[in-house]
């Protein structure tokens, strides 16, 4: 390519017959408003609107998508704009953007390579393919687009079409910026935050003390005890609904969920405070906590995004250099219907409970996920999560998923991305996926186009409403 | 859609080169009789012969395929007809008719949508989309022509064009129905019992002990023994055989089979009568069960069917209110080449002894199944089952397992259903599933088009007939 | 198909816009040289460069891809030329060609197929379709070709345009074959020695003792003792450099690598030689072992292969009779992240340290391989193995893998095979899937085909070159 032009039909189908069907699907939501349910993106970044610093540490340095494959091709995380251990990198900007631009080639093929064109093309106008070459152009096309208003976070959330963005917040966070946005006359958008609690289940975690002591301090309850622990999340999931969030999120290696009596779980969390807990406490402790999450859950109505099986800073040394999120946080196999089996006993039916389940282990859609979806009222499939966010596996997930569960026990899209310049090129490229899937429903006669223009619709739109409560 | 017409080309591909192949494929078989090995159909349905009572209890109740999704979309079971704890269900016919109907939506891009629709156009006659509007119209035509002699099971079953229908039955069950349908001169069918012995494995089920006394009535053989239990067993298979039996049904949560020497058997047996078996004496007993039914099997030459890895009654609390059945039995992990090892080392090259492996995990499918039926002579690959019985899942499966093992070592379709009026439906699919699959090898010149025309109808009629020994 | 004629665009696309871009991409690489950094051909073969004896000797008797189907179909292997016990087979190589030629339906839709297809077609000059009635026609034919001068391995070599040919070779091996090949004037090929040490990692196995006692004349050094061991190893490995070897080989069933402490790790080698090693002794020194084998090669910059997930002999009978790779190596589930983490701890960032991963379990590319090359610099993605060495595998090989790694992570295709004959076919096989994988991409607007081009031509030559370091 000697120009970056993204094709107007990319990702639907080649056969004439269905390309033509995927197109009109497409277009039905091509100019969709985007709701994003689940993400990174960090609402001070809307409320102080202030300019991006440079296209670097705009769309490369934060970006582990990015960074861990320049990693896998021998590029220092260093060299890219990472901390090493606290120490800040030397590399400028347009360094960090020229290793990019010379690599591009190695994202051939790859969702990264995908939503950039998108995002260059469309949010920054370049026409250049990326290279050695064309990196110091590119880069000051950026920076100058980067330094006028129309280029600044709410400008940009604007253009984006972004009408419901969900963040993600530690519970003892206040939450003022979500107020100040919601309170500010000028900004129109809904930004809700979401409740993450990861850090308040593992007493095993050299965190977990300070996060007692950061919640009991946003709580004003003393954390020193189980009872008190479950009672700050309590006041702090009240606190979040008061400012919008109509979900939690968590984390968690095994999603296993085991409740444990009140004694015992009081045990623990002071064997854990004296540092005498073993770690089959740990383990228990934690099935506790996910199992009192979805307990909560089911009392508040806060949506229960699941996303387990993910080995966190699986190098080590990688991890005590350049901290976490760094490109190896690596899949595990995964598997649901065994470890969620009590939680569903006790809530699956429940009529204000509602869980999400995400997944990096494809394997579980057909085999799982779409059964448990195609049975509790509660279960939805999330959509392909992080390392399968992409074209082929959105494809493989709607085929494995549909036949169990169908399409309105689905999530909707997920964009669960840091990267906020990249958010309309993601949720285009799974409104163009869905129009292929659905296209090739139509074009074998399994599915009426006018049946599936609601479906893609509904995609798009009414599903992400319902499921999260929009 | 305004009306409901399944198109000639369902399923069949959308690229035109492929399509024009696969139409002559499916042109082949597509009037072929149907041989049904494996299903639930009850032998009593066809020797009574009463018209069926209505539309709702002829297709949606006893379904759970139907009813499981309309349970996720939150609509109760008991509102479907089932009975809970016993009492029977107050909702009317055509309430639940209109339930199902104004949920058809929910149902798109699934098999059971697909199965419907040609069972409602082709055996019912219907023209009119399922709707909350069109229900009651919907449901009168049905009625009416279930009130007709026409649509009595005898005469569907001629109409189906059903040459061997397979019921699955207890080791006690005189099969008093299948003895009379076979001397009734006015019935030309074959109707085969299947030996399932499940219930007779885990002496740590409640049901194990009322099902030694049942057996022991029906053999005549005391079974307060294990060499009484494995007599009685070893007299019921000999009694099936002279009843047309062909092959047996076994399903086990995991299936590893490992032989216990008969003292240490017998040790077991006793105390799970005392009562004092523990559960890994449950586990080992269940282990040699399994080993011995394959034992059996090699001896006498009934085919050994192995349905593996489903978790039965996930939602305890629906177990217990609705009973087995009803939806919430949900896969587990898959694995075969561990578990088989030593069955297959005494049993894999034994001419008589024939294994047919099921699966709900498509994992095992290239990885297990594939390979192991690419050497054991005595080992099929059985069709796609259950959550997999899908268009879309079928052409992963042919994908699979063709390359390690061909076409020849499968098992050919098996509907595997309680839904009598489903079965043209479901061969249908199959059938022009298998169509794609191989219009797609001859479009890209892997099979010339002619050995592709005989093995579509090996896959329908050779192949089902051989490995089944019907 | 009345005649045997290999379809010019076989396995590429049937639509027709894809196909013609996949008939150009195809064009860059269908001539390329081939470069085999993984197989099993003996170097003795090309030294001593006599005819190949029968045409059955040559393709049928020793191909474990062929004789276990025709096993599966019920042929006994002593019927295919295989010593049975050590008592050579009294089956002719007519014999045994007629029964491969009327099994010829049964490999219909599978690799080994298309394989000889393109093998009888392009190196025999075979037209007939191969049949009970063909066999000896073509048997002959073959037969005539192989007493030509044209048809002995030096000359196929030449004509196969093979650059580079790795073998696979036990560290005691002197590697006088491939010493005197290099040495040969008159041979052109570049004919590499493969490092592989299976048999010295299990203390366990019947076969440690002997493989201690031939390294240590080998290396002439004493290997009573696990240092010995391991300084007889890295002799060996230093020997095998000098002949031009640049990768090893391992094969284990789980891939786990832990470290042991010296003293530890001698006290498992002397209880093993003495006989009185426990089974977590062996599992504990295999998995040091392993470890130690990433260490050196981390060291001296062999490749180091893995190949995992292997249960080898799965049928003992059929292994006292007919011995290894008879066809029984059967897939178990196979994992990464989790087992390689310690080993990729320390060597995983390592500059001179390099790792490929193949795998038999398919699941794991898109969850695990896929996701470990796309962080660590040293891993990179193994073509699809053994049971998924096919053209439908391959491309769901690169749709899983591509998405996390791209393709400059991945390995180039690999033969493995020790079908000398086969060699073209396969590497043939590969670059159409590639262009057919490729092809799909440009036709959904992914990748321009300018880029295309340039990625196959590294896939077939750039790619294995730097990967193997050729």
């Amino acid at each position: 390519m000697t120009q970056l032009t993204p094709h107007p039909d990319r990702l639907l189908p080649a056969d004439p017959t269905t390309l033509a069907i995927a197109r009109r699907l497409y277009g039905e939501v091509a100019g969709a408003p985007i709701l994003s349910p689940h993400g990174h993106v960090d609402a001070t970044l809307l409320l102080e609107n202030a300019a991006f610093r440079d296209p670097a540490e705009l769309l490369i340095t934060p970006d582990h998508y990015v960074t861990r494959l320049l990693h896998a091709h021998g590029v220092a995380l260093g060299d890219l704009g990472l901390a090493d251990r606290g120490v800040a990198s030397t590399a400028s900007g347009s360094d960090i953007w020229r290793r990019f631009a010379s690599h591009w080639h190695h994202f051939a093929g790859t969702p990264v390579r995908y939503w950039f064109e998108t995002e260059l093309h469309d949010v920054f106008g370049i026409t250049e393919v990326p290279s050695a070459d064309t990196a110091d152009s590119i880069y000051a096309q950026i920076a100058a687009k980067l330094a006028q208003p129309g280029w600044r976070p709410r400008a940009l959330f604007e253009r984006f079409n972004i009408e419901v963005l969900a963040t993600t917040d530690d519970p003892a966070d206040s939450l003022d910026a979500h107020r100040a946005l919601a309170e500010d006359p000028t900004f129109h958008g809904r930004v809700l935050p979401t409740f993450r609690a990861d850090r308040y289940m593992d007493p095993s975690a050299p965190a977990w003390r300070g996060a007692l002591t950061a919640i009991a301090e946003a709580a004003d309850i003393d954390t020193g005890t189980y009872a008190g622990l479950i009672a700050a999340l309590r006041n702090r999931r009240a606190h979040f609904i008061t400012h919008g969030a109509t979900a939690t999120d968590t984390g968690v290696l095994e999603p296993t969920a085991e409740p444990l009596p009140l004694a015992e779980a009081e045990r623990i969390h002071a064997a854990a405070l004296a540092g005498t807990a073993t770690e089959a406490d740990a383990v228990a402790y934690r099935r506790n906590m996910l199992y009192r999450y979805a307990e909560m859950a089911a009392e508040d109505g806060l949506v229960m995004q699941l996303h387990p099986g993910v080995i966190r800073g699986h190098h080590t040394p990688t991890l005590e250099r350049f901290g976490p999120d760094t490109g190896h946080d690596l899949p595990d196999q995964g598997s649901f219907t065994r470890p969620l089996r009590r939680m569903l006993q006790d809530f699956g039916t429940n009529d204000t409970f509602r869980l999400v389940l995400f997944t990096v282990d494809e394997t579980v859609f057909s085999r799982e996920i779409g059964p448990l979806a195609g049975f509790y009222p509660s279960v939805y499939a999330g959509a392909p999560w992080w390392f399968i966010d992409t074209p082929a596996a959105i494809a493989r997930y709607r085929s494995a998923v549909t036949d169990s569960a169908g399409f309105a026990k689905t999530s909707g899209f997920i964009d669960d991305t840091r990267a906020f310049c990249s958010i309309p090129a993601r949720h285009d490229m799974s409104r163009r996926a869905d129009a292929a899937f659905l296209a090739g429903l139509v074009a074998t006669h399994q599915l009426g186009e006018d049946e599936a223009a609601v479906l893609i619709r509904d995609l798009t739109d009414r599903i992400p409403r319902e499921v999260f409560r929009l």
